[in-house]
């Protein structure tokens, strides 16, 4: 049974404050619980009903994570979701280290995500196309906000990210390898993404939903690109946009 | 001002059983409701802010319709937008007609699209992308509910839908038209969008977000695809599919 104080604890982890004290985030759900506990992040809690905890008990026991049952209101008390008849758990956040794109590797660079479900969707289609890396400008929605855990769907276990300043980070790109590595970043003048001729490796950034790519970042983009457009809207979304430049990327990239 | 009977019918609208009975929808927020007043859509009333009215007068009184000035506060309540500063029009929703793709034309086939706001995506994705008509199964979320039309940024004023019996629509497809249509589906084992020689007219089926295109309009699908992954996500959001699919299918259609 949860107690009060682990309810409170729970509960305060909803807020970024909170998550930042305490160094953890909440993952819910039947199946991002199972991939957290599959993944090499540390969790230190498992609220779980009976039935769940019967069908995964392999997956906590065997690292010993404590685990307390609780109803299916208890465990929608304690989390974000609005129905959840399954689990949640209380992991250990990540250290924030930085990273790089290395030879033959595409890296994103998010540059102003506000919005938790766009961040989530991102982190899902970079686990698809296989980009593992993801910097993010200290303006971006906090990946361990829940609603960015539970989008993710269970990608978040498989992307690493890093929070920075990233037109630093652009800034000094070129010192850290051997050659400049190319930024590709979306305009409305770029190259076609139909018939560039994208390399295997280096950075793409992503602006914010409203107003694109700042310009003190936009200096640093080598290679404009641009979806082209068919029809009448006036923009893409920010998750199907990173989806088509990544699809486009590859199909390029898988060609060489 | 808003009367008490305009302000509970607009509430009304909110559900889909009194937007049947009524024959009308809710279309909210400055952008969709400016998008709706130059559209051929018949609006029969706009609650707007004074603000909003005087900036937006030519749209509305150009064609005599009725305008409520409204507080904040009353536009919120009488809508469904957390926040609303700007207007809300009430609409009238179209008659339900048969849509055909013609020759050297894209159309989209939706089977069982649950979510509201994977539907608004999805008119907005194929807005982009030049398709102009939607066959939604009869169990799709129902393209009035508002959050759908507002997921839609303003391009359910460019795109038609139909909603039937796919099934029955399918197998009838052939005798349509002169050559039996391609009708492209995505599975787990079909050919790789970004080979694939894909033609420039017939359908895109899209199934549910859960399980897929079902058995029954499986048969009717001639060319499977798929998007090919290069990570571990287990799949791709409905919308992001159907974006990444149009883009192919433009890509290759315009190398034609």
């Amino acid at each position: 049974m949860l107690s009060k104080n682990q309810l409170k604890y729970i509960q305060s982890l909803h807020q970024k404050k909170y998550r930042q004290q305490h160094g953890a985030f909440l993952v819910e759900g039947a199946k991002s619980v199972q991939e957290v506990l599959q993944s090499n992040f540390q969790t230190e809690l498992v609220v779980a009903t009976e039935v769940f905890y019967k069908e995964n008990a392999h997956l906590t026991d065997r690292q010993r994570i404590p685990v307390e049952i609780a109803s299916v209101a208890d465990l929608e008390r304690a989390g974000t979701l609005e129905s959840n008849n399954a689990a949640l758990a209380v992991v250990r956040t990540k250290e924030n280290r930085p990273l790089l794109a290395k030879p033959n590797e595409i890296a994103l660079i998010l540059d102003d995500i506000r919005d938790p479900g766009n961040l989530g969707t991102i982190l899902r289609i970079a686990d698809w196309y296989g980009v593992q890396k993801i910097l993010c400008s200290e303006t971006t929605a906090d990946v361990y906000n829940p609603k960015v855990i539970s989008a993710s769907k269970g990608s978040f276990t498989r992307v690493s990210w890093w929070y920075g300043n990233v037109t630093e980070f652009l800034s000094q790109s070129g010192s850290y390898s051997t050659s400049q590595p190319i930024v590709y970043g979306a305009f409305l003048n770029g190259a076609d993404v139909h018939t560039l001729s994208f390399g295997t490796s280096g950075y793409v950034v992503m602006g914010n939903e409203s107003n694109g790519i700042r310009p003190e970042v936009a200096q640093y983009v080598t290679q404009r690109v641009t979806i082209p457009r068919y029809g009448e809207a006036e923009s893409l979304n920010v998750g199907i946009a990173t989806a088509i430049l990544l699809d486009n990327i590859r199909r390029v990239g898988q060609a060489k």
